[in-house]
């Protein structure tokens, strides 16, 4: 390898020439994928940021200048030109790089966002800080198109079209994406900038200028001819942007190196807040991503470099899910599916593709999604919103006033809850059983396994007059299990015919709460299992089960302060049934990625760990 | 009167000529003002759209056409207009009309909403049923120029952009305010439109028209040539919305009856998605109201109709802390201030106008209040958010991943929490003391009096690695109430010695606490009485406290569901404490409005409720 490696940190990218910047460049695309291929992660994005993060370090001087990119997953380039190409390998692994910016990390990382359309806030606020301090520090915010389309992105880029004296640099990364295409009239808008006809030449030109052999590119004439074309708009306000007040520079061949770095030095020198508007593709430079026509390899697992195979991951939880949702669909023509930009990962694509007329992408927007699906029920359809468990934090107030206060009967489904791994503390699922305890009239349920998750999706979509939610973890389900008894709507997975222990195994956990009941059947004592299936309300049959047993213990993957187990508790302490009971769930903390099963260990989440606490418990009742 | 009480809906305005509509106006604007001056309400947002209303209803066929407003206060004209005159007079009173729409009170009430921004998206839901199902139904949101600026609104019409097939018809009420002028960039794109030179001549002429006496008004040429003119850019797409697609009409004098039926019925036969832009002035038609500079009578209370004077409310809460942050602004310059579009409700104003360059009113964007408080915490000041509690939980996930994460030092006020009674169940802040309960490091302060609030607010602003909150309720404080001891952070309000009863009074529930602990006593049972202060973290030597007496009472004016005190019973449960613990606090249900005293008597949080269930509890032991 060549430069990589031995840079220090941005300032080395200083004294280097043209063909050394584009080599480097090359060896940047080469260490995403040779890595990426190994640990998995978010390729895609990265690729195409490569020389849009070299001109920033470039034209900035960072960390005294601050440079936050929204959606952190874009920040690997980042972390490779501030010293940390020699640690890349260990990317998203257990003591290793986060894929995300990391506070701890670098002091080059600003914040340690994953949750979208944070970034232009964050820099409002810096630079107004530097503003009222007399700091002398520049505020750079990457921004997708993609998250352009959550709400808070127009909060901010509203305040920051009147902070004249920010020295705040917007820079849109426009792929025309967010996992897939983005959606809406943004998108329009930015369509409309980017069809600019004196643009498109020059992009052709720069596009074959870039895929020719490095060391054999453009003359200087040609590069600065380029550049000049690229930029006759510089400063000249333009459409969406001008209407708000900002300051337009672009668009900007987001690929090339020069032309970006003159853009974002013109922006430098402004004085003001001002938008950089580049063009970029996703996948950029990697056969395999650009080919990848659902998502352009947003965040594969591990692959074959040469082939961009994906290693076969098995089927997993959303693809039940998936086939569900499209059964019901067939049967129920009042359903329809909404997908706040993550149609193929929440497994809403084979209903989109049968049902194209009913499934709605509405971007990332996970409050509109909320409420437009509150709209839909008033209209009288029966909505399915899928979402990543961490991302309905978004839509809270509006579970609460727009679909609950109105009773409508709105299905939420949550993928990815509990525990989730890698991707680090913003990704884990671990909010939603504790802030949906909140929203009255709401039903919750937690599928055990792929049987239940039919049956309680089934189920779910029966309610009319109520929000019902089905949560369920990332990865692969076990097998199914069936229950030996249902007492209400309680699922008995083991009974002994003793009343020591009541083990109330929640969803995934209800594997879990199986195992340590063998571990503690084998010391002697009673020990029966049950999956209470809805989590919320409180069944009174649990309630009853529990004032029969001596101990009684609930295993959730949730956080622990006010989730199921809490709910639990406070329902029996209400009845007046006072029966010890102890709580296992997620401490109430920002967990460090790891693998799912290595933070599992780390927490107490195992059936080991879960029997002797259990075993203790028991023997000083 | 004439008109207005015999109107049974909005048909019966179908047959009135233009001085008999004019002369309805006018009756609606004298409903408005004896009837508020006399309960209280919101005044100035519904002066400004009579006429607005007045042509919707119209021009439309509601309940077959679906008429949403975003932010419901401004629904009193609709409510006139469906039938609800006669019962105008019990407006925001206990059984009598709600100040919102309510689907209970009229089939023309399609949402109850009071967060702001929500119209839009409940209206895509619906317009995009009704194209699914092939019901021939119109759907018209009204929102004002204030909630565009909130995010929900953006991604709203991000989507509505692209729903070509939807027959909705947005009405922008433009007053240029929220509760105070609208801020940043949309305000620059709206007054762009506005002042359109077309259109400023029209608009003198409509106002002078209107401000003559009815019955010698303009001639039927006159009128047809000022809506000519106001609508001469009718369909033509214009400036911000039409970058995002979107059809676009005016802007049309929303005084201008006949201009604005003229400009709602070509958006009705547009056959899709289409922005009408109407100017209003808030206040309109009634001088006090119109002249008054802070915010043209949004909310008052009683007030005489001749002066506009309203009835002195005496101090209140928000007068505490307006008092006490700009005493705090003068010994730490770091301390910036951050409200979302409520500069006077929160107590800012005070602040606002010592310091003006350290203050920030960021629109109605709670979100993007919470992430660039961030930002200005990264960059080295303390943040002061002062927000209604029952907004915050629009800005849950940015406490959470963007503040917490971060573990960033910036203090969240939380003005009106516990019961508010008359604005509804959407106003009532009972839900903060729970969400806030899963954030990682906050700690969180519920004073109990002015003097409490005066010190936990200081004390909050020296946390500088975590985010801080004190919560307080609407209206009047109590006296002081000194402790008679204090164990490491907690207050001893009553001590006697005994070890039979620990009550727990959280913040304002101190003085109820106190009064119930006398009633307890005088049946000879000993209570002792503390105010933890800082309710999160759980005070060990609350735990201790607990661990002592033989039975624990917990009052919060907060849902109840996962709120302190189920902390509380938590804490002890992990700490293997085994103490019978009563908890009080607001049922988890959304409460009708009523003044506060009869919703506090009506769920029991009373002296004399808890009391009795103490008593009960304790001899059961």
């Amino acid at each position: 390898m060549g430069h990589l490696e031995s840079l220090t940190g941005p300032r080395d990218l200083d004294p280097l020439d043209h063909d050394q910047l584009l080599a480097l460049a090359a060896e940047i695309r080469q260490a995403l994928i040779s890595t990426i291929a190994r640990t998995g992660g978010h390729l895609g994005p990265n690729l195409g940021v490569v020389e849009l993060t070299m001109a920033i370090h470039r034209v900035f001087e960072s960390p005294k200048d601050r440079v936050i990119f929204d959606t952190g997953h874009q920040s690997y380039v980042h972390k490779l030109l501030t010293g940390r190409a020699a640690e890349f390998d260990s990317l998203r692994q257990e003591g290793g790089l986060s894929g995300y910016p990391s506070q701890t990390e670098s002091a080059h990382d600003i914040v340690e966002n994953s949750h979208a359309s944070t970034a232009l806030s964050y820099a409002d606020g810096l630079a107004k800080a530097y503003t009222i301090t007399g700091e002398d520090r520049h505020v750079v915010a990457v921004i997708g198109d993609g998250a352009l389309t959550g709400g808070m992105a127009w909060e901010a880029l509203n305040n920051i079209a009147i902070a004249h004296d920010s020295k705040l640099v917007i820079v849109v990364n426009d792929n025309g994406r967010s996992y897939t295409p983005t959606i809406g009239g943004l998108a329009t808008a930015l369509t409309a900038l980017r069809t600019n006809p004196k643009y498109e030449p020059f992009l052709d030109m720069v596009k074959r200028r870039l895929n020719a052999v490095p060391g054999v590119g453009p003359t200087a004439y040609e590069v600065l001819h380029a550049a000049k074309k690229g930029l006759k708009d510089a400063l000249a306000p333009q459409g969406l942007f001008e209407d708000l007040g900002l300051k337009y520079v672009g668009p900007v061949d987001g690929h090339d190196l020069e032309a970006m770095e003159h853009a974002l030095r013109q922006a430098k020198h402004f004085g003001g807040p001002v938008l950089v508007h580049a063009i970029t593709r996703k996948g950029f430079g990697y056969q395999p991503a650009e080919d990848h026509e659902a998502d352009q390899f947003h965040a594969p697992g591990a692959f074959d470099i040469e082939t961009g195979e994906e290693t076969p991951k098995g089927r997993i939880w959303t693809d039940v899910f998936s086939d569900e949702i499209v059964a019901i669909g067939e049967r129920r023509p009042d359903v329809v599916a909404l997908t706040a930009a993550m149609m193929h990962p929440v497994g809403l694509d084979a209903f989109q593709k049968r049902f194209p007329e009913r499934t709605f992408d509405v971007g990332i927007a996970e409050q509109h999604a909320a409420t437009s699906a509150a709209g839909l029920a008033l209209g009288g359809l029966h909505p399915v919103f899928a979402v990543y468990a961490t991302f309905l934090n978004r839509a809270f107030d509006q579970v609460l006033m727009d679909i609950a206060l109105h009773k409508l009967g709105v299905t939420l489904v949550l993928d990815r809850s509990g525990v989730t791994g890698p991707d680090g503390a913003s990704h884990n699922g671990m909010w939603d059983m504790s802030i949906l305890q909140l929203v009255p009239g709401l039903r919750l349920a937690a599928p055990r396994d792929p049987a239940r998750l039919v049956e309680l999706l089934n189920e779910a979509i029966t309610v009319s007059d109520a929000p019902t939610v089905v949560r369920f973890p990332k990865g692969g389900p076990p097998a199914d299990m069936d229950a030996v008894d249902r007492i209400g709507s309680v699922d008995v997975l083991r009974a002994d015919g003793s009343k020591d222990v009541l083990m109330v195994g929640v969803g995934a956990m209800a594997a879990v709460a199986m195992r340590a009941a063998d571990l503690i059947a084998a010391e002697g004592i009673g020990v029966n299992v049950i999956d209470p299936r809805w989590v919320k309300p409180v069944s009174p049959d649990l309630v009853a089960l529990a004032a029969e047993h001596s101990l009684v213990v609930h295993i959730e993957d949730n956080g622990v302060q006010g989730g199921s187990g809490a709910a639990l508790m406070q329902e029996l302490a209400a009845q007046g049934v006072q029966r010890p009971i102890r709580l296992h769930g997620i401490p109430q903390e920002f967990l460090e990625h790891a693998e799912r099963g290595a933070i599992l260990e780390r927490i107490g989440l195992t059936p080991q760990a879960i029997a002797r606490d259990t075993l203790a418990a028991f023997s000083a009742l």
